[in-house]
């Protein structure tokens, strides 16, 4: 059983999950595209191994061969089995049971088939399985906050090299959540304006950081990044919850998520990444000054010693030069003969 | 010239400095103990290299050949040359320019002689640079805030391997300070009392993290790591500037310190580490509710999508078990004999 606890000095938490420690430890290498075999033995992930995961709970298409497939994490950060107690501890030092949901989403069949090497409609079929399981979790009424997110590559904390995301629902919405969801708030209570539709007009209006845009969402690099080329897919329309996402809003999303995980790639050499999808926590997913996008961090800098003490990241990347390189490659050459000639 | 950016969805900072994309792009390997040559041709930090380095800032002893050195970070986040401006930008989209000082400090002539293998002595004279830098900066009437840390091995972002820390001083204090001086500000409104003192009587009371006490501080698992083994050094003097730190508290520090890591590095096989020294900001270095400590995390697992975008940190490690591990081992063997038969 994993616990949650409180760092006294500064309300953050963590998640103490000794079972993680048992994970497979060695860390698969990466091979280049179209290399190796399109199914590994001994992936948990690969076809032919559903029963090494724990019991399914979404298969897509239900009956048959699947195309996209959702089991709970084996090595679990948070577990609903363990009941959600109130805070314990004897004031200073708090802790809560680690109660929650921790599901892998199975992005397709192909062991070596990653994101960005996909066609837009196996992509959407991807953010089709996110919406539903973010809506089947948020009807859950111990559950504050659904976080839908991928890590692909070693070094993006990575164990397992089958293309797959993440999705984790917790009862708790840690203070990193909360902040953000209060700079959205008090902006529209000083200004009667969202927060994110600001920053869209005001990048839209700049321009110098707009790397694309679609009918439904704009591509864009952060003004103030963590990592070179941190890129961010921020909705036209305003909206707090990723579950609330359309039809046409979704192939769109799958058209530009692609296309710019292929252009990232073409610039930085297939570097690992983590994406993450800022939706609303449950109490403000109805918000009128919350506002979901999703997030792309390449893992190219290593964290040192003056961000993690201080919160500093250092870039050596200027976000007006990195959208430069990006629209100068933009529409990424298609891939789908790759897929189609397989 | 950098810049400090503010992220307008957190309110967190990042520096953006181009220059820092020049520094030297191989991450040297660190050899085992006492392999390998003495002095490397190559390296800046070496005797005989000290051209090129920047000009000096401080060497101990003053005349001949010396044992610790300060220079200006050759490859500097911030620098003093730029002048400091108000915030500039649009409202939304906000910036400062990137002043301050950032300065390196080799503690040792001896490429070679990480912390973990020098004498008590040999760390006390480090620290006392420390202090001596921190006074000196303190008075300068712009910086608000002085952060020295040591970055060792590549997972830990150093690109040098001759042993060194830095200093970062800034007329900007980051909100991750910020609220950590809040949270203790707020508990003394509450209760009185200082919140890292309280925590030092509940370690103790609790025993379950301790790893040793001294004359002048604790040594302690922190009770909700960010990593394993993350270790707390807590002075049991309630004072909030590392500056005011005196004479038999250095003597007592070093020792533990060099004790602690290489306590860790028997357990962990010498990992790549960071340390931080968490001094109270310039405004509130002489509070009552500020407490200054020293934070080791070893690098031995990698921030993911979770801890990225929720501020939430799977750790594998039970700090209680940790410290059990580092009681077993204390103290470690002295290494004055290999200093002695070098």
């Amino acid at each position: 059983v994993s616990e949650f606890r409180q760092d006294p000095t500064t309300g953050e938490w963590v998640i103490v999950a000794p079972e993680r420690g048992q994970r497979p430890g060695a860390v698969p290498k990466f091979p280049a595209r179209s290399e190796g075999p399109r199914r590994e033995a001994d992936c948990p992930f690969c076809p032919g191994n559903e029963a090494l995961t724990p019991p399914e709970i979404l298969r897509v298409p239900a009956g048959g061969g699947w195309r996209v497939r959702v089991v709970p994490n084996k090595f679990a950060a948070v577990v609903p089995q363990s009941s959600l107690q109130a805070r314990q501890g004897d004031g200073l030092l708090v802790s809560r049971n680690g109660w929650g949901f921790h599901e892998v989403i199975v992005e397709t069949p192909d062991h070596w088939r990653q994101m960005a090497q996909m066609d837009p409609q196996e992509v959407a079929e991807v953010l089709r399985v996110y919406r539903h399981r973010y809506n089947a979790l948020r009807t859950e009424p111990r559950v504050k906050m659904v976080f839908i997110f991928k890590n692909q590559g070693e070094r993006a904390g990575t164990s397992l090299s089958h293309p797959h995301s993440q999705l984790v629902a917790t009862s708790l919405v840690p203070p990193f959540i909360q902040r953000r969801v209060e700079v959205a708030r008090n902006y529209q209570h000083d200004t009667g304006n969202c927060l994110y539709c600001a920053l869209r007009a005001v990048e839209a209006a700049a321009k110098e950081r707009l790397v694309f845009e679609s009918p439904h969402h704009m591509v864009l690099q952060a003004f103030a990044p963590r990592a070179p080329f941190e890129t961010w897919l921020l909705p036209v329309r305003h909206y707090a919850a990723f579950g609330d996402i359309e039809e046409a809003e979704i192939d769109d999303l799958a058209q530009i998520l692609r296309d710019t995980l292929k252009a990232i790639g073409t610039q930085l050499g297939d570097p690992d990444f983590n994406y993450l999808v800022h939706s609303g926590p449950m109490a403000q997913d109805q918000s009128s000054y919350y506002h979901w996008y999703l997030q792309i961090i390449p893992r190219i800098a290593t964290a040192a010693g003056l961000e993690l003490g201080t919160g500093l990241s250092v870039t050596t990347a200027l976000p007006e030069e990195t959208a430069r390189l990006l629209r100068e490659g933009w529409p990424p050459a298609a891939s789908a003969t790759e897929w189609g000639a397989r």
